[in-house]
This record gives structure tokens, C-alpha cells and sequence, in this order.
């Protein structure tokens, strides 16, 4: 049913994620993974109803069975399409507490939502994106959504930001294995707010001062449009007023 | 005589500075600066002559004096047109030698070539740059091309890496300062050989081991076109199959 | 019953951990922590008989309950004196296996050695270091033991590269919030193989190719020897043949 | 004349040089160059009526010339002894201005005293280092001293971090070079004020925010004192209260 090549959104809300797969709905059929439909309903919906095709699949990406149970789903209903790109998007991990007040459960959550949330996602993508090798028009392609605290621990940030160095390290580690085979693997470093309804309330100086998902979703495609003699690894975005 | 908006793009040999002015062209009038017009004479032939507009200026960047006497005639050329994009792309400054067999000569002309070309070439851009913003249909960008030796010093490298570290200090110093008033610095990591003429008798395993310099422009250009709430600051990038 | 300050080496072997004990040993007492009692008896019997003050506590580090029952016997045992300092020195965590033969358990199990044991072993020595700022005669000091992986992915490595990046998140993030309160947070960098009975049969072209378990102890004690206005966070060691 | 084994402090003022000198006075003969007499005058005379034995040599480290010519005496007046430690320890570059109003004086200034003043240093001690190697009862050592320009680029300090970053090239380029070869290369990052006689009017909210140049010294010398199987080639060290 589907087109012949689709690509695999991660961690989709009404904002970088749902860009992304808008921006990727152009070209290709679209699976969208989100904890609960609310989170990818709207976006499915809006998609299918403006010639593009997306499904939206329920899925806790920070628990293995949960992942395996999308991704079986994905493997009947994409069995004659090959998996184009995949990115890995998700949010959570980020208590903001002093150490000391740090819990268990919010360290660990942390490192289940985004270091194991996005191995689960590499190795159930991997293998389809290596099958994708000769049959897709670009370069397969799997995309990690990083942050400041992917290159930075701070204060109130131990949670987060050792779940995100993680994360880096696996994007690294990936890119460095699977590069050679042919395999872009991407790891954007997002410095600053992004301008999403769940940033509403944040007020900067600046109206433009926050990051637009449309243009981190352009980036994201620029990096699956490269051939694979010229592909970049990482990179860092923010808003112009951001200090760094 | 030029079109409204204009590009420079300096250090253009048949290689990554000619593909980068060839992307830009299409859009802009350009501007090619190189020691010798033979560096720069076939490119600029090229687009004239496929309905773009081309200018090439001889200049030695490394020169403060050659290089204001550049700008004097494009100050005079251009002088109804807004400057969109500066592109430093100089090559130069890496005598590959053991660093005990490095003269005075050899060090200090890679910082020259590197540094104060870059700096020189960011001192004659930014003032146009920041003019340009309120007409410029992109935010005006300034972008420096760095390699691996940007961030790796290495053995019979001390020259080229210490120019290119300090390139890179300029472009983070300058993205920091001139960000927040809406200009976009970059600064692109090339890590790995170009597929340029130069580069013709490096043969490796793979055929498709070099970077694709027409891939380089499209990035480049796609860091021109990104809004000021979305600058990319600095990326990497190489071959599939480079060893990093 | 133990002397007035004390040191807590948390992954000891025959090895660094057992090195760090013996020169911390010459001014304080030492808690040795390891999962079984034939990983540190000997060390303690050692310190024990020639002078100084040793005890060795059986604990999972990546256990937390197995973490606070240790805490609970230093509690008692150690009521009367303060924590000098703290280092985290475990190992384990890489299956060194292509990235699709990795198991949960691997990447789960990784994480849970460095970056989940990292964690709760500042939690329980932090308190003691904050503690200690009035008593201890040097700053008290919490130090982290990295490794090239703490800072590149590489092929084969994302389990251990995704732990050690994460401890050194979170040794960063403590940095920054403790510093300020007066607890020196360090993280050593160890790139290369340490010489000791594991890598026996590791065999370079050069004898002296592997770094000396007492020169890291050295340094980390130096390191706590620092005063406060002067304090190291970060540093990277290597034998000087070492390829880097 | 002069006792077996000797260091060259390179950039020796009333601070940090002078520290090191004095440390490492406490074992060698200590050579200390600086532009003028004044600014070591106090220190040689120091150390030699305290025990130790001290020759201060004027030279402009940035003057290739001057460099020779205070290394011609230096040869002539330690023909018998092997150099066993020199630190570049170089002041000055940072005009503090925004970089529209820096002029080519001070970019190329700041080049020549940190980079082109390293480089000289580098060229004329390494040959006598590598000459010490079998001599010195430690691995001959060669430390530059570094800033937090020499990692980060800002506002108003492009010339300064241009030169620091190159200087930190240099530092890492011979490491790698010279390392292997029995050196000793290391680059320390002083991200803080150094608590010295220039910065007395800095006042910051606690007295003991700025860095003891005494400690930095001891730090100097535990790097010397590191076996070749354990050489730390960075670190950055910084207040306990410094933001970073």
C-alpha cells in the first residue's frame, strides 16, 4: 500500500517532529512514532488530507518490546518499501533539579529515553536502512536530534545531559561503523529554544529569538540530500541572538 | 552595473571556490578573488557566458594592501548592489615537513595565508555584510572553509594547524559578535581530500573517496538560505569512507 | 575507631584502583570498594600490614541498593571522620561487539556500570564532601576515571563510548554545581592500556608502552592536593608512544 | 658554570613566571627570558640569594633575531649542562576591542607573540631537549601556557584566540610529533585570573576567585616529574568560583 520508499519520524508533537515529517511527507510515505496518538494525530491526519501519506504508530521508544512491536507493524505494512531515512527526535529526560534532589527514576528515565530509546531505534532501523542501500534515490539516512547538553553538563543538568552525551556517543559510534557502509548518520546539535507551542510561554527579547522547526526540518533533508561522497556528521544550530 | 545583490567569494582555483561561485551565481552577481586570473579567468568566462555575471580580481589575500585595492574596485563595481554572501576559501600555508625543518618563511606565510587573510578579508566584508541586512533577500552570511587540521594539530602539521585553529578562532569570535546583529558566520570543517584537479592523483580503494565540490556550494548556499533563527555555525564533513 | 579523614576508591582491582589506595593510603584511611572481597583482600591486607588504614566493602556500584547498604556500613564505620575524597574508578561495560550483535543487556548493562554506578556514587559521597569542607586539610575531592571512549564513538564501541560519555556528563555537570561550593570534581582522561596484570598480554614494540598505575595515582593525588583557587578539572593521559 | 641540568621560563614577569621559576629553581639552574630586565631582575636576584641559581637574558620572544641571539648565549653559558624543562609561558595579544576596530597591528602582533613567539621557543629548545633525553633524570619537558581563548573564540577577542588557538595547534602538533620521541609536550588552560600583582584592581565578590600562581608552578612541575609511560598532554584549571 505504501510508496516505494518511506521514512521513520521518532519522538513526533506539534513541533520539530511534526516538521519533519511534513517536510519528509513531500517526497516520502511517512511513519510517524509518538507515545500516544494525541501526540501524532493532527500531523497524520493533515499529511493524508494534503496528498501526502503518513501512518502513525503508538510506540515508548525507551522500552524495547514496545519498539518491537512498531516496528513489526512497520515490516507488514512497508514490506515492499525500502526505509529512506529515519530520525530519531525524542524529548524527556530532563528533570531540572539540583543533584542531590536527583531520584533515581529521574536519572535512569533519563538515560532510558534517550541513550536506550535511541539504540532501540539504530538497531531496529539499521538493517532496514542498509537493505535501502541500492534502492533508495539518496543515501539512507538516520538522524539524531541532539541539544546543548549533548556537549555541555551544568548545573541542574546531570540527568539530561548524561543522556545526551550518550546519545552523541552512539551517533558517533554509528556514524563511524556505518558510514563506510553507506550510511548517513547525522547528529544535530539544536542551542536554544525551538519555537513550538510548548515554548509559548518563554519570552525573549527578540520575537524571532527561538529556533524554527521548519528550518532545522530543511536542514534535515539537506542531510539526506547528500551524496554520500560529502556527508556531514555534525552540526550546530541556533537562533542569532543565542549567546554561546 | 551588477545585479542587486552580489557574492564574493575568495581563494577560487578550479576546484571547491569555483563550484561555489557557479552555486552563487545563480542567484547573485559574483565577485572571484585569486592571485593570478588564471585561476580565476575560466570560471569567470564560464558564468558570463551561461547567463550569470561574473567579475574576477586578482588579489594576494595574505596582502592587507592588495587586498583594500580588491575592494576599492569593488566598492566602485558595486557600489549600487548589497554584498549577500563572502565566501573565504583560501588554500595555502601546509609545507609538510618535520617541524624542526620548518622555516620562519613556512610558518609565518601559513598564518598569513590562513589568518590574516582571514582576517583581513572578514575587515573588508562585514562592514557591506552588515549594510546589506535590511535588503538582502537571506541574512547576509560570511562563511570560512576550514579542514581537519582546524581542530587536529598533527605531526609535520604544526604550520597549516596552527593557521587553521587560528581561521577558526576568528570565524567563532566573529559568529558571536556579528550573529546577534543578524549576520551569519559559518565555518565548515572539510575533513578529507576534494574531488578538484589538484587531487586527481590521489587514487584510493574506493572511487567515490572524495568530497564532491558541488556538494560543498549546495551546502554552502544552504547556509545562505537559512533564517537568522536557524544559523548553522559549524559542521564536518567528509567522505563516506574517510577514516575519522 | 578509623583516623580522622578517610578516602573511598570506588572499582578496585589488582590494578589503578589499587594503586589510588595504596597512595592515598599514606595519609588517610581507605575504604576499598569492589563486588567481590577477592578484588580488593589483598590490597587491604597489604595497606593493613604496612601502616596504614584499610577496609574493603563488597557493593555493586550499577546496584543501588548494594550501593547504600556499603554507604550504611561506612556510615557506622567511619562516623567520626570526614570524607577526604572520592574517586570512581569502574570498569566494565564494553562487549566490544559490532553495533546489530549488541545485546540490551550490553548497552543496558554499560550504562548502568558507569553512568548509573557514576550516579550513585555521588549521591552518597557528595553529602559526606560537602561535609568534610571545614575539616578536611585539602579541598575533599570527588575524581572520575575516563577513557579515550569518554570523548570518541568509534566502531565497536558505542556501549562503552555512550557509558563513559555520560560519566563524563555527569562529572562536568557536578563540576559546575559543586566547584562553586568548594568540592573539587575531576575527570582523567586515560587513553591507552594501563600496566597492569589484565593487560599482561597486551604486547606493544615498546616496553614502556602502557601507563604506570602509580603515575595515575600521583596525578590524583596531586589533584587533591590542589587548593581551591587552582583546581584541574579535566586532563588527558597517555603513554608517550600512544597514537592519538 | 652552571650546576648539570637546567629550565628556560620563557614570558617572566612579577606572576605566574615568576612562580615557575622559582619552583623549578628549587632543583635546576633556571634561565628566564622576558623583553626587559625589570621584569626578571627581582626574581634572579631572589633566587640566586636564596640558594638557587638563576640568569635573567633579555629577548623579544616574538623577534626571531632576538630569540637567536638569546639562545647563542644561552648555549655558551650552559654548554655543559642538558636542558631538561622550558615553559612558554608568553603574555600579551588582546587589544579588547571590537573587531571592526582592531587593527592589523594588533592581529599580527597578537600572532607574533603567541604563535610565532611559541613557534621560535619551540624551534630552539626542542633540539636541545631531545639532546637531554638520556640525561635528564626526568623526560625533558616543553609546557605552554594557555588561556580560555586558546578553546574559545568571543566577542572582542579575536585576536587573542586567533593566537591562542594557534599556539594550542603548536602545542598539540609537537606533542604528537615529540612525543614518541621521549619529549614531554603539554598545553595548560588557565580559564580564571591568575591572582598577581596586574590584576590586584580585580575584585571579585570572593577573595579567593583568582588562580595561585604558585599552585599553577607546582602543577608545572608535577607534569615535568611524570614518567614517559604517563605523560598528561591537557588540562585547564580554573577557581573554584569561576563560571564556565
Amino acid at each position: 500500500m505504501a510508496s516505494k520508499a518511506f521514512a521513520i519520524i521518532a519522538g513526533v508533537g506539534p513541533g520539530t517532529g511534526a516538521s519533519i515529517a511534513r517536510r519528509f511527507a513531500k517526497t516520502y510515505s511517512v511513519v510517524l512514532l509518538a507515545r500516544t496518538p494525541a501526540s501524532y494525530d493532527a500531523v497524520v491526519q493533515e499529511i493524508n488530507s494534503s496528498g501526502g501519506q503518513a501512518v502513525g504508530i503508538s510506540a515508548d521508544l525507551s522500552d524495547s518490546s514496545s519498539v518491537k512491536s512498531a516496528f513489526d507493524q512497520i515490516a507488514v505494512q512497508y514490506s515492499g518499501s525500502s526505509l529512506a531515512a529515519a530520525i530519531f527526535n525524542s524529548g524527556g529526560g530532563w528533570a531540572r533539579k539540583p543533584f542531590l534532589e536527583l531520584t533515581d527514576e529521574d536519572y535512569s528515565g533519563a538515560l532510558a529515553s534517550q541513550a536506550k530509546g535511541g539504540f532501540y531505534f539504530a538497531q531496529s532501523t539499521l538493517p532496514l536502512l542498509l537493505k535501502a542501500r541500492d534502492i533508495s534515490p539518496r543515501p539512507p539516512t538516520l538522524i539524531f536530534t541532539g541539544a546543548t547538553a549533548s556537549i555541555r553538563g551544568s548545573t541542574n543538568c546531570a540527568d539530561f545531559a548524561s543522556a545526551k552525551f550518550a546519545l552523541r556517543a552512539l551517533a558517533q559510534s554509528l556514524a563511524r561503523e556505518f558510514g563506510p557502509q553507506g550510511v548517513h548518520v547525522s547528529h544535530a546539535i539544536i542551542d536554544g529554544a525551538i519555537d513550538i507551542p510548548r515554548t509559548k510561554s518563554l519570552i525573549f527579547q527578540h520575537e524571532d529569538a527561538k529556533l524554527s522547526p521548519e528550518a532545522i526540518a530543511d536542514l534535515y533533508w539537506h542531510l539526506h540530500a547528500q551524496p554520500r561522497t560529502t556527508f556531514v556528521f555534525e552540526m550546530d544550530l541556533r537562533p542569532y541572538v543565542e549567546k554561546w
